[in-house]
């Protein structure tokens, strides 16, 4: 059997998390370590209706931040930005919260109290599969064990009142990570689209980027080892459609797969 | 037996690490979960001569960021702030990297091309022992399991430079978290000394904090889930001492401890 490429986090009655890998219809569940040594171990079951969970819980969960040159223009625009001050330079890296992490399927729950201009940001994750310190960008490929998809939820509001992006892009559910794992892309040839109830609202090519993954691979291990697990959102393109309770928002990257969630409003006070 | 107060994590030749309470001069380790069921497990060690570790790693790793008027008022004069765009009028958090936490004893390595200010921060660590969200304040002292020490190593040139704090703050080896997690801790009466090479640098009331660790819980929760393990470190007061490598930095608390470790410079280019 060749490697598999497609690898998922799931749950069943009774059972925490396990990992397991897709062939054809079904999930081939493991023991051990996805990123080390595993084997096979319990019976195959349908992939439909598995409940998918976060593909990865991050150690480190690291961010770019604005990286194409069509959503620097369009956030400088819409929210009165300098667009000078607003450039990235160089490639370095910020973080998100691991708690905003759930799974495909789960609900986005906006705060009683959010500001109205909720926003999506469809981004590639980068899934680190070996130790990595003082790397290459030629050598940074090597570093990486596969893509996921994220949808880095914003509250405009918050993001330009609070002095950090807490509750902004790290309230409880702000992450949707997943479908799963995907290895064996090719990058240059994926595109990304972000629909909201069906409706493509955004498509732009995925390895368009200002750095690439390569280049903030390198920059950012010259300070920082990277270990199995860490993800690296890698920023989103144009413009960001608004979201809010009832919507179904969907990021789809061709080749990997599509991270769709329920939008909510939390009941809480 | 009464509950243990003094928890650590710790390893030996051979093993992982491991957790233990402190009984007297010995470690008792323990299997099972710190926050919730454990048993005695193994036979006891010396504490004297063990390998202590950054006492937990936390899920996600909070900072109040600026939290003390006297530090407000010296970072303000000494970097050229402005005082009033810096005041924290609330308690709005933000995140450090796990990436860069080490323990106790263990080497803050300066990276080769560091700007000469590096600054190190005394900050107590409060450790969350049960899942919490929508606590109110006057709650969320049932939701600590205990308090351990930070050093929040910070490469000014770098974090007034850069747009994030990714390598200012979080540049591997800068966050020394431990020696311990002290239970039964009277925060009132807690005293703060930094000192650099057996000289005391600066000494303040742990307690005297802008936004206090209660005021912290309750607004965080209000849109974040706390989790047991994660960790805020609640910033810190007055004028922080610059290091260099060769230095040897401690952050004592009275009742809880003393946080040691040297600093030396990296040989990689």
């Amino acid at each position: 059997m060749s490697a598999p490429d497609r690898w998922v986090r799931f749950e069943t009655a009774g059972e925490g998390p396990r990992y397991g890998f897709v062939s054809g219809e079904s999930i081939v569940p493991i023991a051990g370590d996805l990123f080390g040594e595993w084997r096979r171990a319990g019976e195959p079951l349908p992939l439909a209706g598995a409940r998918l969970l976060a593909p990865v819980i991050p150690p480190t969960f690291y961010a770019c931040g604005i990286n194409y040159e069509g959503h620097w223009r369009t956030a400088a625009e819409e929210f009165g930005l300098d667009l000078q001050r607003t450039w990235p330079r160089s490639p370095e890296i910020g973080y998100r919260a691991q708690s905003a992490i759930v799974g495909p399927g789960d609900a986005i729950v906006l705060p009683s109290d959010v500001p109205p201009n909720v926003q999506v940001e469809g981004e590639l994750a980068v899934v680190i599969g070996k130790r990595a310190k003082h790397v290459s960008a030629a050598e940074a490929s090597e570093y990486i064990f596969g893509y996921t998809i994220c949808n880095d939820v914003s509250a405009r509001g918050w993001q330009f009142q609070d002095r950090t992006f807490w509750r902004a892009k790290n309230s409880d559910t702000f992450k949707p990570l997943g479908p799963w794992i995907q290895r064996g892309v090719d990058l240059a040839s994926l595109v990304t689209r972000v629909s909201v109830n069906g409706e493509v609202r955004e498509t732009f090519r995925t390895a368009n980027m200002i750095h690439s993954i390569a280049d903030y691979i390198a920059a950012m291990t010259r300070y920082i080892t990277l270990v199995p697990g860490d993800v690296i959102i890698m920023g989103t393109d144009g413009h960001c459609p608004q979201i809010q309770a009832g919507d179904t928002v969907s990021i789809e990257i061709e080749g990997i797969g599509a991270l769709t969630n329920p939008v909510i409003r939390s009941d809480a006070p």
